[in-house]
């Protein structure tokens, strides 16, 4: 077989539904492969359906239990749902997330859920652009509804949620000092607040206190709507929700604009590969050598290198 | 004044050592301000000299007592030093390193120190970009010692220690799981683990550990060394400093490949950079709106659209 129409017969296996053929599918676009583009080629037309939601929150959070809610209200709805965990990027937390998908195995015996977990990858914006081709290879593989949970609201998280459809920030009342968690482009990315563990003594000051800070934050977007849950017992999971429907629904616009977003980043982190691997390459040349070595004396600077290197 | 000449004034002030131009320098670095280049290229030449160190561990590690410290020492050498903390990410825990900035402010007054925070940037390889040029700017202004600390390891924090002519690990008796704490690429990063905090009782348990698990850890570069400090008392620190002085001597070979690393990857971000905002402007051309619109249709994949875009 060639590489091509290998290419193809992963791609028609997973638009028939094959899981194995998309758990393979995301690995190769996960390691970047050599046949993740005519994969992706093979695949695209299928996809631009799914609601994609992004999840985040601080450890503790509840985060898993909540999505884990949200899973089973989707499928009594006869909807399919992926999970895509981001495991951001620490070593020394690594382990909570592997952890928590243990709860998921629930769902395992479940055709209608696909639970994935993708990890930090060495490469230049190699974490996010495999998750947005994760998210494009469950949307051919037509999963209705695509949550990717992260644990943290770094750079590559952020510009990941940036691109989610909906948005939801879950908290607790002893997340600790609020003024903290508004930090950053918190405030910007969210479209729903969670106020998970709602049982607890604060959770209303936090509701409160929330509403406060929202006042005052000037936004040229519609303003975060703000949910309680109990997630360990499946309280407020509904109207989680269902306000997310709702919001799909009423927010075509801004739906649509997150979608094109989605499609330029998409393009952008093909160049971008493309480009590294062009300019690695062209460091191992004799006359990158060169320029390398020039660098290194400070003959030559890194403005005039690059003019150099992209022929101007 | 031209932008230009306003570069070349910006550059001449910092190399005549004033710390106003460096901090506008940073700043504008960090902004990714038009005249960046500029300043860059009129102050490369006098780089290449500094040590760099990154100090990472995980939180509660004492990394910033220990960098603290680590000032004192080299400040009694008559060495300059900078330190440069990269809020890595989190707006939920993002309060931390600036807290623990507090305590630098002991340096103030001292002219050969000088201390920055870089926060997360929105942009595509932002923050490693902004850091790697915030050393070069260091570098120029004559700080003999950069270090650079972080609280995480995620893509961001890795790629940047990975560029740091030695990388420090500190861990606490406590640091949990050390299974855990050997994950993804910490093993292949560290130069130097320090177990912090040597008077708690499991100190030599955690050594002894790292010694088992570092034996059974295949490896093409030199065995990371170990060693016992207590930085809230000073002790043990004189020696760490020594030691990545002697290493620095010692591994001429290694240092020298991750100083070339350092500026493939430079050259590399200028790249993306002028490939992001070129992409950007291509898409709000009336061509670039119509092939957007394809996308949206799924009338042309993203390969194909990544290709007309680079006139392939």
């Amino acid at each position: 077989m060639t590489a091509a129409s290998a290419a193809q017969d992963y791609a028609a296996r997973l638009l028939a539904g094959d899981r194995l053929a998309l758990a393979r599918v995301i690995s190769k676009f996960e390691n970047r492969d050599r046949d993740s583009g005519e994969i992706l080629r093979n695949i695209f037309r299928n996809t631009g359906k799914a609601h994609v939601w992004g999840i985040t929150g601080p450890p503790g959070a509840g985060k898993s239990t909540l999505v884990d809610q949200m899973v089973r209200v989707l499928r009594t709805r006869g909807l399919k749902v992926a999970v895509v965990a981001i495991d951001p990027s620490s070593p020394f937390t690594g382990g909570a997330i592997l952890g928590d998908r243990i709860r998921m195995q629930d769902h395992t015996s479940d055709a209608g859920v696909f639970i994935r977990s993708l990890g930090t990858r060495g490469k230049q914006g190699g974490l996010s652009h495999a998750t947005l081709e994760t998210v494009l290879a469950l949307d051919a593989a037509a999963f209705d509804v695509i949550l990717v949970e992260t644990a943290g609201v770094g750079q590559t998280e952020l510009e990941v949620l940036g691109l989610a459809q909906q948005v939801v920030v879950v908290l607790v009342p002893e997340s600790g000092d609020s003024v903290q968690m508004m930090k950053a482009g918190l405030l910007e990315i969210a479209d729903l607040f969670v106020v998970n563990k709602s049982d607890r003594p604060d959770a209303d000051r936090l509701v409160h206190h929330l509403d406060g800070v929202l006042d005052l934050t000037p936004s040229v977007r519609r303003r975060p709507d703000i949910l309680k849950s109990q997630a360990t017992v499946g309280a407020g999971v509904k109207e989680v929700v269902d306000h997310l429907i709702h919001l799909a629904d009423q927010n075509l616009e801004e739906r649509q604009r997150r979608s094109r977003e989605f499609l330029k980043r998409e393009v952008l982190h093909i160049l971008i590969e493309r480009l590294s691997s062009s300019v690695h390459q062209a460091f191992e040349t004799s006359s990158g050598m060169d320029l390398l070595a020039q660098l290194e004396a400070r003959q030559v600077d890194p403005i005039s290198a690059a003019d150099l290197l992209s022929g101007n």
